[in-house]
């Protein structure tokens, strides 16, 4: 049982279209549920979706493949949404044997199956990316925000050294609730961004670059110390991070 | 004119309270004003309140106290508010008197003098800071969230090292519609934090420490790798950005 | 003969079980050994159990199978204790050639055989991770300590994102004497310990992470900055050294 | 009342030295308390004595002398031992008009003011360090180690160009308990230190040194990599929490 | 004696105009003129001028007023402008007591003083700055540019958080043979320019900003990793430097 | 069409050769090109040659061979003169598909296929580099520069251990125009070479070395602090990026 | 034609064995050789014996085999000693193929051959090496030194943490005329070396170790920062250039 | 009593100068002396002569003056030579107060007084600097190297960006047994020299520079990866070391 579905019942019970005892005893059910699920080498945080609005997501990095197989069977017995991130092919095969409806998103690297009812968030989270590299990064973001119950708009290879392409594209900037950006390089993306909307930003460098990139590092100091007010920045190659962040702006309560 | 200017003027005359050519006259003032007023050593980004919903706002550093005053000057002048972020005492003496109602946050090394409309902000900014000398930092995001019309709550010393004095005060994490963390040494606080909240987090690190803070960098790292979702970092002791991200956020139109 | 079989003697001789002359041959032998075998490549530190409670172990990093399994085998023969760490699957085929019986602890990445008396610490080892992906350096702590004569108690998976996991388990982290806490990422969770805990707390950072965790420096420098008191930090992960300090403790002579 | 107390307390009680109306109501009392008190830019922690063995120490790094004594009055209020670290003159003379019989150690540059009764630690706490500079951050460790109840010994000026100043002190190397070693610039000493008995090394890394030491990297990175078992590390030049993890190791109950 | 006065000795003696005795006495003057210089402290480069176009350039950092002073009347000695960056008001002082009509360009922090005939650059040098705290290094370019013979247009405060303050100099950015562009922070101006000109763009990293800007590293970085082609670095608030190469350009000989 | 092209048939009109009509619908067609060309991963910039001189060129670093060849196929069906760098065997394969005529530069790295008219550069480009292992990265510089309507002189191995071997070819470093100087390892050459030629220097690390250099950070930093004026840096490893700095000056139009 | 048989050559003159012409005809000979020999990706130095004592040593780093089997045949061809550092097998192949009787030093990743007569040096370099993982890099100077005339010792495994294993060595440690020190991890043996004899130290720092070794970078600060005086560092794994600089210092003229 | 003094009593033992009794109490007297005087604060290694050819000298850093005054006056009241380096004015006040005859060396920094007999080293060392600026460290090399007894030439201003400068001074750094080369920035000076000597060159970097100097840093890389052999380098700035290393060289017997 997650929020959405407690508010309903609860809202049927007001109805009377639910009887009090079954409310009483599907919550109760929920209540002694213990908070994690041991399994060994995890404990599966079960209440996270109570806590934070989405189940636990599995990070595919530094785990087995029969590690992430076990955790997302679990989870999706659970009643929960599974999304592995960090996703190779041999993980998508050994997840599929236990979670056989699956689905790889490949560009993303990411595998999920959906469940449950997921609230919607309010209005569009759209995904920049400043080149044709930075697109794995820019889908692990797009499809972790459609999963969290997000509309995305995706905007591809606006990379600064064209600056008529972004220029052009200000209409869609303009209606986008949040922003994503990813980009790799100088990251010099989400300044101009940044300084043409009111929207919050959330700046994604890419490990994207050689020599003195490196791997992100240049990336990440120019976000940083961006001139431009309203860039929050996470982890290099950190696409879900940011759907997170951006969901989480679209779901607050008012 | 701002856009909440705008916008009463427009309801105005949809009213028949306000005069057609009034209205014109008034607009058309405001669309001849130059988008930016050339200084010689700074060109005033005269429409950012526009673009941005809050005006130009001037950053202390590397600019001398009399620069700073002649900015503050115009963008009086200009009808906006104004906001100086890092201000010394020379600052200060400097620019009141060019704006002799300007006030002086000392803690938050802040100058600011309120003009116009501020639209409010939807919900609570949560200022929650890890210790006593992470309060500099911590004020200058209060007091910049306060200005551009946000109510703010304050949560001081709550660091990790005694994790009660941050557990007791769940509710008021709970009810935040957003929450800035600001933290220096090892920067664990927007960890244990956005565990405990759906509200997005944006995290400050902070230059308090030594040795191996490397002046901030510590807290920095520790927050971009920050095993909890949800979590977004501004640079080293950035309150003023981390304000900024936070208000495009309770501002965000629906 | 190692200072447990010493003392072991010296009972017996002052009971009168054993003939003078006896032990004084035995002690002479082991004083005419030199206090270093030399291999060509390696001199093998004989007297280091005499010097600090545990014969000398193979860092199985930068040394070829046969280099290693040269060096078990006369550890074996000088009646010593063996353990290997960072042993690769080559390795130990390696090993198991000069010494049968050495078990492969695949999960830890060590080798170990048993000999001779080892002399027991004083109360419980905890060895806490912070993830899955942590397991491999908390396994190489548990099982050096355990061969090093102590009880060991391994909590997994109470990463600082899911602080109830970790709170739920107050009982057992006072219970123990030292702790050992094992994280990457942001490393935070050796901060939260040690603000709960009276016992030490050697941390042990991982190179768990990606992006700007930069291969387990952002949790070292978290650690080194612990604002809690009570933390020494040992080398990215060094499961290893982290024993070796706990087990120093647990043997201390009062 | 701390642990002790409470000790004395119920032992009085058993006795029939003391009344349990009267031991109730102490017991009480303690119990009332709020486990911090909130100074408005401070959240003093009452109850760390009681979760640690040792009340709140004041870090007098990036606190102005009057904040470091209203918070020097509080402790001593609340009944507790004081003790400020890394304290300036300035520093000084502000406790001292809050807390008059407060004592400055120079060369630690520290103040204190012992209250109540310190439960003694077993054993002798060395504090060995390499060169003169390094004094100031040995004493911090010495100053610390002893106001928390233990036995210190110091050696001082034995770095590692002069191998036969430390080979001379063998004997009291073999004394210790627990070895606290301090050195700056290549930070060898520690190797060399735990190479030689058989007592866990606590190593602090110190800013002495200049060019590639960069402010006491260079140590740093030495202590983390020493080619000796048993060593662990605190930040640089932070001689108090080496202090710290050494009394622990001293107070472990058996 | 230049390469300039050189090339008109010679036509004089084409037309006539000038003896070839005196011709022949002035070359062998000139020709005996040691190549530098030996003051002890200092060898002073006199044939510099015609290796590379430009007499030696006194570096203010690292010397002492005197020593700048007594170098700068050796320059001057020898026939040459002099050029001194870096300049404290200590240093000219000392300088105008032994060069009476040296000036001072305090905001470029420099002291010149022309003498002979500086050949003409061709075309001009754009120096564009991001923000106000740039102006020192863009005037260090400026001066030094104009110095060595070139047409200089300034373009303040354009940086890309405003980009259409950028957008609306496109005339100005395209007249320009060579683009210096001189930015703190995130450094992403050179990228945007490099992007709207054929023009080649010397790029200048200022050491403005704070926190993760490191000095000057994160624009540093972000301009070698630009996106757009054509951008070259020089270090970190080398004004004079940009100048340099931008003059080389503008005086290579078809 | 490229600017060439459009001054060819001006001056075709003007002379009368060219139908007005046909010049007319000419232009007309390439004005209605769109300025990029959307490839869903990617947006080809079919303007930059208009607006940078040169067309879009394809680096082939972080895209698959199979995006590579859909660009460069699509650059060839704009009438553009195509460049991938940093092509692999399997990249130059996938593009030959498409492109059947393109060329390998095995050394360079590179593959070109000419089109169209490039306006030639003035004077000679001299890409000179220190040893045997910088010569891919010097050959893709001279490769880029070729391409880019540029004569180019090369000279190798001419590292500093050997300064006669550079003194002896002061001649070719006079002719030149341009001077791009390709090292490794401490990356000395640019300075020396920059002290004997007026000409302007572009400088290039390579991560030609090991342990301290850093995978050419030693390099790059040497360059950036170069003690002779008049030297500029690319990344490291980039001589794409050095050769189009290199064609942007000798293109500048006086 | 080498130093030392120019010296016999002349000898014989004066003694009247050698024909005044043969001298000059040889001797002419080799003045003819011009200074290098341009093979097109290489320039060999073939005057490198005559400046600095010994031929041009090939790096085995970024080239082919094939272009190392060429160089090789050239020096040989030249009459030169033959030095090939950190060779792999592939590369022993290819050069076999063109000297036949190349040797490989396997442990010492070289391929050598000598020619001519190489002048002996003075006294005995002793190299001492701190593991059993530094000895590849002990190996490569020790046999660089040997090729270069010298006179070698070797110590193996005598790192500071069972420091009487050095103290042991002391008579041979006095005996060298310049000791070359290997160490990875914190790289102290170099300081504990120094401060036991008067000979010069060169210092080489190996990667061996993980984590915040760094690859070698601890070893080198720790070396840099030594606080023993006498000791002089190298690039990481540089054991060749350890050697140079001990076979220049054992080949001073008195 | 040192080394050389000893050897000429024995001398004049043997010739009958010197009586068997008198010989054997001045010896006997020198062997009573304690290896090191514990001064509280340090212990003064009285034996370092004896171990190492020259007394214990005295880093100014980190020590306080009259710290360094009383260690000056206990090195003189043993009879051994007095240097202390890094001393500041302040240092030499209160150092001549302790040592009347103290000379002050301004420019190198130090405090120096002879006494007793220094053996001389064979040949000279050279110091060449590179800039003005880097004349301190130069001079500390140069003192050092005098007072360790041996003969200095100084070649002052020599950077590689004036080529020609270096060159004309050939014969003397042919002349020389061991060269010492100076240098900030770039730090390619070394390289340079260490190509036209055979001497072993001894490289000191220096915190000359700026911005990506990083204090030094850049020229101690460009030193390590030098592409001359025989090129060892010491820390930034010591210039003192590098003396060390040199005279160690010069002092060898053989």
């Amino acid at each position: 049982m997650n929020e959405s579905e407690l508010h309903r019942l609860l809202a049927g019970v007001r109805r009377g279209d639910i009887d009090t005892d079954d409310a009483a005893s599907a919550i109760t059910a929920a209540m002694r549920q213990a908070p994690y699920e041991d399994l060994g080498f995890a404990r599966l945080d079960t209440h996270r979706a109570w806590r934070q609005g989405f189940p636990e997501v599995v990070l595919g990095l530094g785990k087995t493949p029969s590690q992430i197989a076990l955790l997302a069977e679990r989870i999706v017995a659970n009643g929960h949404t599974l999304l592995v991130t960090r996703a190779t092919a041999d993980t998508y095969a050994a997840v599929r044997e236990r979670v056989p409806d699956a689905i790889h998103h490949e560009m993303a690297r990411a595998i999920s199956r959906k469940q449950g009812e997921i609230p919607a968030g309010h209005g569009t989270i759209l995904v920049a990316s400043a080149g044709t590299s930075d697109l794995p990064v820019a889908e692990e973001a797009a499809v972790t925000a459609e999963l969290m119950g997000n509309a995305v708009d995706r905007l591809t290879d606006v990379g600064v050294a064209g600056i008529h392409r972004l220029i052009r594209e200000q209409a869609r900037l303009q209606r986008a609730s949040v922003v994503i950006v990813v980009a790799g390089m100088e990251g010099a993306l989400p300044s101009v961004v940044a300084g043409l909307v009111p929207a919050p930003v959330i700046a994604v460098p890419t490990s994207i670059g050689y020599g003195a990139s490196f791997q992100g590092v240049a990336a990440l100091l120019g976000m940083l110390n961006s001139c431009a007010n309203g860039v929050a920045v996470v982890n290099i190659d950190n696409g879900f991070g940011a759907a997170c962040v951006a969901s989480a702006i679209t779901h607050i309560r008012r």
